[in-house]
């Protein structure tokens, strides 16, 4: 997924509509559109082999922040002429229902992507779901611990990227280490965000490690390793991004890399308590499930390996 | 949602199962699970009214990475016992039958959360999924555009935290602009994740704003504002996590929270361009979705807001 911004301006914004050939996906919330936007993502995963190679093309619009009847009908109508699908996720169900027939009047395709989620569990626990949009004025949004912890979280692991104030490091929940673009400072923020307090410290040949990384609680360290080839392609596309030309150049050259990386897995295997997250080809969300699922194991006594949270 | 890391570890993971009346809900992915977690986690916002007030409690369980019939099996007849709900996304559909039989059998209600949003996708683009999970070895993950582009946003946003480099300020996408404690950093990293170059700068009475502030393009900049009462309590709890005891105490002083507020406010009433948005009781995330939806109507010139992605 492409996000429209600035720099693709020039082929942007108003190039969406060219692409004849292109499907439209809707999404409508009555709230942020990111649970609708992140089911979308996971299931266009699943068509990733015609649209990697263009064999279909989708272009997904996110329609948030719909809470009234007006506005949802005018959605609907212009789905009904763009010939797009309509995927929504609407708590009110009169405003649910009121899409749902709109969707069939005009023969517009459509589907409620949280209603079956939320009944399952509506009749699990036994209790109807209030019906009302998180952005409704009846609902209180209050500032809760989980608020306040992330908001701590994602302070603390700015504070200590890339190797910053090592006497901290007995503070954090989670400890990353590896050699320069295995993705540390991206991981160590998307932990963060779920309220993970993370620190990151880089490993560079001649440079020795912080004294306290060894002194402190040695099961929340994690070690980054990655496929050399593609740590050199990484490389290659910083280089550039940063205008470095020619000079600094053994930072992204072969025997560099490999040796950096030799480097690393000798650290790594004299400490075989910390586990090595191979991330190659992984999406920072799939390297954080490894490292989130990992570090539960260890803290549960449980025989069945889960990451459990209270609401 | 409380994640149960360190913090919690006295009444953490090991107390999750003592709450007798608590229901069980079991997340089950062949992925990350935060497809699922997110789903869920919305979805329980649908019942906020019972369970803010321990009307009714929820506990849930994550497995990701579940891509092996014994491991799924297993899972089932655990909640089986502990009485739970599962909810799962798998994308072999032999791997989903099986979860649904399973479950069927032993009496353990259980719902797809991704499988109508995917089905309503393929017959929408007349491509069928290809029932091959993420974490597939034939899957071979490629570092997306989409990818560097993330990463690069995250870099550039935590270097431009709290007004550092102003001289970068023309890089930005957004501009976010408060007083201290209105969610500048963790809004600013949010956007980032999802591609956005952010920086944010600091309203501090008695401190220019640089200068550079006025010599960009004023159609990305965006003011923070907040309720002083809600602020001051959101200062005393930062000052208190710090250790400030009684010295910088006007930091949280109602008058001194009120008169940066109005200095703020004077600011912004002088600069009209700039959006002002209330992050009074709102996530970080329902920040994040009006910014967006702003950003992205100012970038389009068409009649119906949206924000659009190619796939
Ligand atoms: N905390 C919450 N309280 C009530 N409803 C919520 C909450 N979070 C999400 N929802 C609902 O879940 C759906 C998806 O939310 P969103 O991801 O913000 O689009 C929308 O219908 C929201 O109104
Ligand atoms: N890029 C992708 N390619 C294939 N399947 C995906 C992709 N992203 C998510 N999925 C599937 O979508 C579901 C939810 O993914 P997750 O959020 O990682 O648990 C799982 O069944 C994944 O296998
Ligand atoms: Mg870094
Ligand atoms: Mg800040």
């Amino acid at each position: 997924a492409t996000a429209v911004v600035e720099d693709d301006i020039d082929d942007g914004v108003l190039g969406i509509g060219r692409d004849e050939s292109a499907k439209s996906i809707y999404m409508v919330s009555d709230g942020t559109g990111w649970t609708a936007e992140h089911s979308v993502n996971a299931a266009l995963g699943q068509f990733e082999h015609c649209l990697v190679d263009r064999g279909c093309a989708v272009n997904t619009h996110l329609f948030n922040g719909i809470d009234d009847l007006d506005r949802l009908i005018e959605i609907i109508k212009q789905a009904a002429k763009e010939g797009a699908l309509v995927l929504y996720t609407l708590a009110d169900p009169s405003m649910a229902e009121a899409t749902k027939k709109a969707c069939e009047l005009w023969g517009v395709p459509s589907t409620d992507v949280l209603r079956p989620t939320i009944e399952a569990i509506a009749s699990h626990i036994g209790v109807a779901p209030s019906g009302i949009p998180r952005s409704s004025p009846s609902r209180k949004g209050q500032l809760t611990e989980d608020y306040f912890r992330r908001i701590e979280a994602i302070d603390f692991t700015i504070k200590q990227d890339d190797g910053a104030q090592p006497q901290n490091l007995n503070r954090a929940h989670i400890v990353l280490v590896g050699v320069s673009r295995t993705g540390k400072t991206p991981l160590s923020i998307y932990l963060a965000q779920k309220g993970y307090k993370v620190a990151n410290v880089p490993i560079v040949m001649g440079v020795n490690l912080p004294k306290s990384l060894f002194e402190i609680d040695q099961d929340k360290i994690f070690g980054l390793t990655i496929n050399p080839v593609v740590l050199q392609a990484i490389r290659k596309a910083r280089a550039k991004a940063l205008g470095f030309h020619g000079h600094k150049s053994n930072y992204a050259e072969m025997e560099h890399v490999r040796g950096e990386l030799d480097h690393a897995n000798q650290i790594f295997s004299t400490h075989p308590i910390w586990p090595v997250i191979e991330v190659t080809g992984k999406a920072i969300e799939e390297s954080a499930a490894v490292v989130v699922r990992i570090f539960h194991d260890r803290k549960q006594k449980c025989a069945m390996p889960r990451i459990s949270k209270r609401y």
